[in-house]
C-alpha cells in the first residue's frame, strides 16, 4: 500500500485522457497533474528541446512526494524515455509501450497502422517493441500533424467536414493498405476515434495510448503492491497545474476528461 | 546613416515574411532575425506569458548592436508592445499600426475584416487604431486558429481542399457582412493570399500586416536618417537564430521567404 500521489504530465491537456482513464481504473488514488500548455506542442520539437522539456516536467512533479510519473505525452514517451528513466530515481511509464504490446497481440493479418506527432513516428519506438513481440507485423506510419490543432480549436466530431476530410487525407492509405489494427499514438486522438472508426467502417481495431497507459501503470502498481488505500464513498482526486493561464483550462479539460473538472487549477513556472 | 542591423523576432518562421518584404525595401540593411521556434505559436497563450517571451526575445536581439527592432510577430504586437516599447531604449516597432492605418484609409463602405490569432483579435489593438484613423468604420474580428498549422504543414496553396473549407468555415461570415477591406493580421497569412482573394472573388482589398510593418519601418529609419549606406552590388544579408534545431529551418523558412536560405542559422538558448 502506498497512499502517495501519481504524477502524470504531458505538453499540453491532451494528456487529460490518460487521467480519465485513471480515474476509472484507480479510483482511490491521488494524481498531480502537469500540462506545460505555456510550451505545447512538443511533437514538432527536436529531440533535445524535448528532453529539456521532460526534466522540467519531471522536475516539477518530483517537488511533490510522489510514488510514479505516468508520461502522458506520446512525444515524450518515445523520444526521451529511456533517459529520463535512468536519471530519475523512481518509476516513469510512457504510453508507448503497453500500446504497442496490445497491437501486437490484437493483429490478425499482421498490418498494423501507427499515427501520431512527427517526433513520435520518427522515433521509431513503437515499431521496435512490436517488433520484438511480434516479428511478423508491418507496421505503416502516419504523421498526423493537424489532428492536434483540429481538436483543440473544438474539431473532433463524427460528421465535422473538416475532421472528414483530415481523416481522409491521413488515413486512405493505411485503408488501402487493409491494416486490421491501428495505434492512436497521441493523447489527443481518443477524441477523434468516432470519425476514424467510421471511416475505416468498423474493420480496425483502434489502440488507444492513453488506455493502455493507464492499465499498464494499474498493473504495476498492483506489482509493487504500490496502490494506495481505499475507503468507503472515497473517490480519485486531481490536481491540476499548468504553465500558461487558467482561462481556457475548463474548456479544453472537459472536452479530455469527458467529465466536469473538479479538483483546483494553478499556474506554476518551470523553465527558471 | 547608421550601418548596424536591425533585429526580426517571431514565436516561429512566420515572421520571414516580413523579412522578405524587408529585403525587397531595404537592400542595404544587415537583419538579424530570432525565430522562437522552441515556443511557437504565442497566439494561444497568455498576455503575461507572452510578455515574458517578448522580453526574451528582445533581450537576445540587443545582445548585437541593433539600430532597431521589427516586432515580425502578430501577437506581441498587438497584446504587449507598449509595454516593452517602455521598457528598452531603441525603436521597436511592430505590425499592427501601419496594417490598421492602411485598412483605415483603404475602406470605401466602412466595413473592415479582420482575421488573425485568438490574442491578437482578443486585444482590440488593431479597432481601437482603425477607429482613431476612421471613426466610421466597422471592424468585424474573426480568429482563424486553424490557418498557422495549415500552412506550417504546407497546406496554403489555392484549390487545396483543406485550405478551402477551412477559408470558408473562417470567412463566410465576412463574405455575408460584405467587407471591402480585409486585415491579415497574422504573419503566416500572406501564404494563404491567393486562396482568401479567391474566395472573396477580388472584390476586397487584402492588407498584408507584415508588407505594412516593412514599410512602417523604412519610413522610420528614413525619418531617422538611418538607413544603411549602399555600395554596388551590396545586397541584404540576414542571420538567423531560432530556439529549436535548425533541421527543419530550411524547408520553412523557404516557404516563407518565398526565396532560397543566404546567410546561416544557429539555435540559441534565450529563455535562461
Amino acid at each position: 500500500m502506498d497512499n502517495r500521489p501519481i504524477g502524470v504530465f504531458d505538453s499540453g491537456l491532451g494528456g487529460l485522457t490518460v487521467v480519465r482513464e485513471l480515474l476509472d481504473l484507480l479510483p482511490n488514488e491521488r494524481i498531480i497533474y502537469l500540462g506545460d500548455t505555456g510550451r505545447v506542442p512538443y511533437g514538432s520539437r527536436s529531440r533535445s528541446t524535448i528532453l529539456k522539456y521532460a526534466r522540467q516536467d519531471i522536475d516539477f512533479l518530483t517537488t511533490f512526494d510522489i510514488k510514479a510519473i505516468m508520461v502522458a505525452c506520446g512525444t515524450v514517451s518515445t523520444t526521451v524515455l529511456d533517459l529520463v528513466q535512468a536519471e530519475y530515481n523512481l518509476p516513469i511509464l510512457g504510453v508507448a509501450e503497453a500500446a504497442s504490446k496490445a497491437a501486437a497481440a490484437a493483429t490478425r493479418n499482421q498490418k498494423i497502422g501507427l499515427i501520431g506527432t512527427q517526433a513520435s513516428i520518427h522515433s521509431g519506438t513503437y515499431e521496435r517493441i512490436i517488433r520484438k513481440e511480434n516479428p511478423n507485423a508491418q507496421i505503416y506510419s502516419v504523421p498526423c500533424p493537424l489532428f492536434v490543432p483540429l481538436v483543440e480549436n473544438g474539431h473532433y466530431a463524427k460528421g465535422d467536414q473538416l475532421v472528414e476530410l483530415t481523416v481522409k487525407e491521413y488515413l486512405t492509405e493505411l485503408k488501402t493498405i487493409s491494416i486490421d489494427t491501428l495505434i492512436l499514438g497521441c493523447t489527443h486522438y481518443p477524441l477523434l476515434m468516432e470519425a476514424i472508426d467510421a471511416f475505416f467502417g468498423s474493420h480496425v481495431t483502434l489502440i488507444s495510448t492513453g488506455a493502455q497507459g493507464a492499465l499498464h501503470l494499474k498493473q504495476e502498481l498492483v506489482r509493487r503492491d504500490a496502490l494506495a488505500a481505499g475507503y468507503p464513498g472515497r473517490i480519485a482526486d486531481c490536481h491540476y497545474y499548468v504553465t500558461d493561464s487558467t482561462d481556457n483550462f475548463s474548456r479544453l479539460a472537459t472536452i479530455f476528461l469527458g467529465r466536469t473538472v473538479k479538483g483546483f487549477v494553478e499556474q506554476v513556472v518551470i523553465d527558471e
